[in-house]
């Protein structure tokens, strides 16, 4: 045996010297795991725990694996020996493989059981009849068209927001004709989202192009698959298939890091975990001077807001509706404080739930 | 403090000790696979070093984690190692969320890198040009109507096959008006495979639709959602959202082990790894008793065949094409005698590869 060899031989020993420990301590793992629910009733799954552990771990985390692997490794290991005594259920809106179930896997781990709704009125009531644990549902900046519906379901449950997820998204430019030269075409569809995100990629190399939005990029993709013309559409990969689209250009989206928004929604409340957000709707009078009383004690308090977002109310009792996220834990004083304050200036408010920031990987 | 929650915080206690091992030994396994990486040189991914690992560890673990989790963890483990010195790359076909990705995934885990490919042609001559170091097809019970392409591409690329997923299928009987009877479905359209394998299911509910097979079960579900009669689809979850469908029964399918099998290809090698599986092209005279010599030796030597699978051939220098999977690697003596004897009875013999058995989860 050469030297080479020799070494080849004793680092694989060394590896599965590890690995047998690993095993041992991952087993090890799940009997305590296993023991703690037998102290508890119901949902083993305390998202600020998790939130903690991943975020105490990257901390700790020396190399030469990224943080960002151990973050994954861990969300799996804990999905794993959760699921050895009972599986989390998850709803989540879309067929397998949508951006929906991607989310689920992201936050909960593999050994989450995925429940796929076809519609968005079935996902809250799901959770709400007990027969899942938890709903996924996308906030902010989807291009699946159904955010506006998601937020007026938002208010009306009973439910609370306990977690978020970031979901990087995606755009690429599809086609009927791979062969088509960019010059030649006309007219591109896509979700206005997806449009405003990709706003310089097509100034630069489809600047004779009619930008079109229509309700979502999977409709879009539909509408160029089934037309001869010259169109194209800007959608994520998974449109390219059914509709016999190429994707000619790729991640063509303008920010590099854009993500899709998701909250987790649930019958618990989540506890403090030292790094949490709190979301809120609120009403207010068409008044001036109305949003303004509304931010000022955020800022006499110190506490940051990380999202302000106006949409039209759905009916007569007040003028506007804002959803709000506020940085910390409605435990904390100060933005107890706060909401007490807006309580005061609006004419409606709903505190959506506290949860812990997502841990980036 | 009550009793409860002192329990609690010293299980918490224990985990974390846990979990502080753990990382500390991830981060001392990359350390030695970094290491390994240092004594060779290309692809540092070795089909049967990964399968010995899995088997082994799958045979040692003493719970409670379940052997399908600790498999799954492995797997992970492993692909995060190798990601941090070079991630390994593989083409796959069809987009995101498509089920050869998932069979990428569930082969190479969550760090390999996906090169998504919109032909069958694209995916070999890619891995040929070392454009990615890997390639993942379907080759059996595949509902995706390509498996004749493969098959036929799996004789002319000089690359070879080094390993194989099993990946489960599931069938969902997909409408336009999800407040359609079942009664009034006139027709289900599908891939054929995929009626075959929903045969008793449609006997006992749709007994009056006319069944009809198409390309692929994609297609089948774009005709329905195209159309206003009472008509279904037979598909996966993939297939509902972009046609507007919904899935009215999950899981039709008779088998509840339905799986399509995926080769990875590559320009490695793969050793023996003590369970492996030989896959073979040969082309025979059409002459009686030619089927019969040919498998004459594997009887004589004792060697099991896991599939057998005649296809017309493309051309008239030989009648008949046989796909053959044995059990056992070609440079296990009983086997090169098999292969030997085989070359003697047939005018045209291709041996595609000798490659680990899969390690279920």
């Amino acid at each position: 045996m050469d030297d080479t060899a020799q070494r080849l031989k004793t680092l694989r020993q060394t590896i599965d010297g590890i690995d047998d420990q690993i095993l041992s301590l991952l087993n090890q793992r799940a009997q305590a795991a296993g023991q703690i629910g037998h102290l508890k009733t119901g949902v083993l799954y305390r998202p600020e725990r998790e939130a903690q552990i991943l975020h105490r771990l990257k901390e700790a985390n020396s190399g030469p694996l990224p943080g960002a692997s151990v973050v994954f490794l861990f969300r799996e290991i804990m999905s794993a020996c959760l699921a050895y005594e009972r599986p989390v259920s998850v709803a989540c809106l879309g067929p397998q493989g949508s951006f929906s179930e991607a989310a689920v896997v992201r936050h909960f781990g593999h050994a989450a059981q995925r429940r796929h709704c076809d519609s968005l009125g079935d996902i809250f009531r799901i959770v709400e009849a007990n027969e899942t644990d938890f709903a996924v549902v996308p906030v902010e900046n989807s291009t699946e068209g159904a955010v506006g519906i998601i937020l007026d379901q938002m208010v009306d449950t009973p439910l609370q927001a306990c977690g978020e997820v970031m979901l990087p998204i995606h755009h690429q430019l599809l086609v009927r004709d791979a062969s088509l030269p960019l010059s030649e075409i006309t007219q591109v569809y896509s979700h206005s989202q997806s449009l405003g995100q990709c706003h310089h990629w097509l100034d630069a190399h489809l600047p004779q192009a009619r930008r079109i939005p229509v309700t979502s990029n999977s409709e879009a993709a539909r509408l160029v698959g089934n037309s001869s013309e010259a169109w194209a559409a800007i959608a994520g990969d998974l449109a390219a298939e059914p509709y016999g689209l190429y994707a000619v250009a790729r991640h063509i989206e303008d920010q590099v890091d854009n993500t899709t928004r998701f909250l987790v929604f649930g019958h618990l409340v989540a506890q403090p975990s030292g790094k949490d957000k709190t979301s809120l709707v609120v009403g207010v009078e068409n008044r001036p001077g109305a949003i303004h009383a509304l931010l000022t004690p955020l800022a006499e308090e110190g506490v940051s807001m990380s999202r302000l977002e106006s949409r039209p109310a759905r009916t007569h009792l007040w003028s506007y509706v804002f959803y709000i996220d506020l940085e910390g834990h409605q435990s904390e004083e100060r933005v107890a404080r706060v909401l007490q304050e807006i309580k005061k200036n609006s004419i409606f408010v709903k505190v959506l739930g506290s949860y812990p920031v997502t841990v980036s990987i």
